[in-house]
């Protein structure tokens, strides 16, 4: 049985056959280590990882590709703004929908360096209302962390408004792009942004082992490791030089020349046009899952904005046994349970057993999405009449 | 003109046939998040993980393999181990011929919080004297953190003697593998090593992107990472159970589907047939360099045990100028420079023009070593005559 694969907001899957291509090449003719050597392989690797940077940087609007570090993955990113940019006695205001790459370390900050976190809750379908920000920003309040769009709920978060809000009060602002990069167009100038982490794995369409952080020029953080850089061997701090200073060690070069073509592709087919190609199939499965009984669904109403997830859950089943069922009867691969995200469950109601999300991306079809509907529609009726 | 790769120090290349094919196999057919969702192919994702620490684990003597973390390469893993720690008033025993990703980390910690920090001085060829290191042991001695083979001198350290003088002060021990592990017979409970940091793309023949560390099953450090583990989402704080507390968002599968591969061609080859391959040809190469005039070979004598690099200084040149010359004339790469690790140029003599170093691999050959020898016994009669 062919695997209906609805699982790409965890990692996106398959990955455009250039993606594989250009790891064998890398693996076949040099993946020597990047930054460390003056040879021919190096340097090669070497500028593996600045094409990437470059293309990474014409994606979010990014002047200069060294204010691009790479990252394992996304919370690596999100750790090294968040505990390299906070100190005792900060206010950081976050919401109700972030992901645990987030919120753990703010309550680690919280619980061992003294600094204050508020989480402004969203609606149940994950919207962000501005005025609730507002009245939180104090005078302490250095930080705004904000997921783009919910990892559960598929809402988009109102980044440009905070971006000015943050503006206006001379906070800062991070935006966790795990869900939105490759999908949504962000542009860190225009939207105000000044520290983006983001994953290659996802909408990106790169392999797993690659994300990253871009840094506004004005910023320099504590590093989150501490380690060779091939640069000023001789100094016992971190250099200053960017991207060195938040990239010790050896870089995943190979990853990266595989995350380089999933940006090609992007750039190809367009943001735009990708975002409008799941929008499409995530307003097909609600039309579908809509007329299923005991379906509810979670997150905007039809007909507005998300990204290409649908979560759901079913009357008198548990979100993983459906995924379960659907993984083992029908071959269809989707998430169940908390999805890392336990205040977003709050918001909206289904703490107690998860949610089943389904999600697209720029290789799912309308009749794998009709597929789904329909074994779920099946489910549904079997454990209706049980 | 085919490139003789010399560089196995930094990254080894090329990897075993079946490293690539199992990096395919993983891209095309299960690729998804591992740990993050109960779909076949996420179940299937989580069992790679699981197979690359039992053999990481056999091949370490380490008896659960989730005592063994996954990272994006040593210098994630040692910073892990470090910092997660060591606190304020702790003294640290290290050696002159550390690496930067283990003297940053710790100068870190001695400016920031009050870690005091001893370097113990090694010989010129990299020898560390027992009794130089016992003569520092205080009561706040907490740590000695030691490279198990120097990246600059190829000399290999008393692991196993400091493993006993630890037990015997109730101290703890870092091993930091990264020219080590695949090469040197290593086995913590018999080396009393507390902490193993390891890289999977250099001896371990995986590709760059994955790393990892052994934790000793008593110790609890504080994770480097705060984020999602797909376990316990609505803890706020990282969860105790392991591997999850030290390995927060996606782990590169791709690459540790690969590292596998390299982990069963060792385990065939086994580590000892590879340490006397590499010693051979290491000792092939200095007897060549030897008797070249204006040659000067750093670190253990010949007939000493070394791992496989040999690291050279030429009179009147730069080392950066006769690695250039190398690649560019002779398509033989090596690397030039202060390979992050200033202290133990220090302990060499060679601060001033840094050193040469050519490294050997399982794949190098006797007639590979043979074209160094030639090439750079022409460059070094190039300069003398000019």
């Amino acid at each position: 049985m062919e695997t209906i694969y609805l699982d790409h907001a965890a990692s996106s899957w398959p990955k455009p056959l250039q993606v594989w291509k250009a790891m064998q090449d890398c693996m076949e003719h040099y993946a020597a280590n990047p930054g460390r050597g003056s040879h021919s392989m190096a340097v090669k690797a070497s500028r593996t990882l600045f094409e990437g940077r470059k293309r990474l940087a014409k994606l979010f609007g990014v002047r200069n590709p060294n204010d691009i570090s790479y990252a394992l993955n996304t919370t690596m990113a999100l750790n090294q703004a968040i505990l390299g940019f906070l100190s005792e006695g900060d206010h950081v205001i976050c919401t109700s929908v972030e992901h645990n790459s987030v919120r753990r370390p703010l309550e680690y900050l919280k619980r061992r360096h003294g600094v204050q976190v508020t989480y402004v809750e969203t609606d149940a379908a994950g919207n962000l209302n501005m005025d609730r920000v507002k009245e939180e920003v104090r005078s302490q309040t250095k930080l705004i962390v904000c997921s783009h769009s919910s990892n559960l709920l598929g809402s988009i978060l109102p980044i440009a408004s905070l971006g000015q809000l943050c503006e206006d009060k001379g906070i800062k602002l991070l935006v966790d792009a795990a869900q939105s990069a490759g999908v949504l167009p962000i542009d860190v100038g225009r939207m105000g942004i000044h520290m983006l982490a983001f994953p290659g794995h996802k909408s990106l369409l790169g392999p797993q082992g690659t994300g990253g952080l871009y840094l506004h020029p004005d910023l320099v953080l504590e590093p989150l490791l501490h380690g060779g850089t091939g640069s000023q061997s001789e100094a016992i701090e971190q250099p200053n030089v960017r991207p060195d200073r938040y990239e010790a060690g050896t870089q995943n070069t190979v990853g990266i020349a595989g995350l380089i073509e999933g940006l090609k592709y992007i750039e190809e087919k367009t943001v735009e046009a990708i975002y409008a190609a799941e929008w499409s199939l995530t307003q097909r499965m609600m039309q579908g899952l809509n007329e299923i009984q005991g379906i509810q669904l979670l997150g905007p109403a039809a007909g507005e904005q998300r990204t290409g997830l649908v979560s759901f859950t079913m009357a008198n089943a548990d979100s993983s046994e459906v995924a379960f069922i659907l993984d083992q009867s029908f071959g269809i691969a989707v998430r169940a349970g908390f999805h890392c995200t336990p205040l977003a469950h709050e918001s909206a109601g289904t703490t107690e057993r998860g949610a089943v999300r389904a999600s697209v991306g720029c290789f799912t079809t309308e009749a794998e999405v009709d597929r789904l509907v329909q074994a779920v529609g099946e489910i549904a009726q079997h454990i209706g009449s049980k």
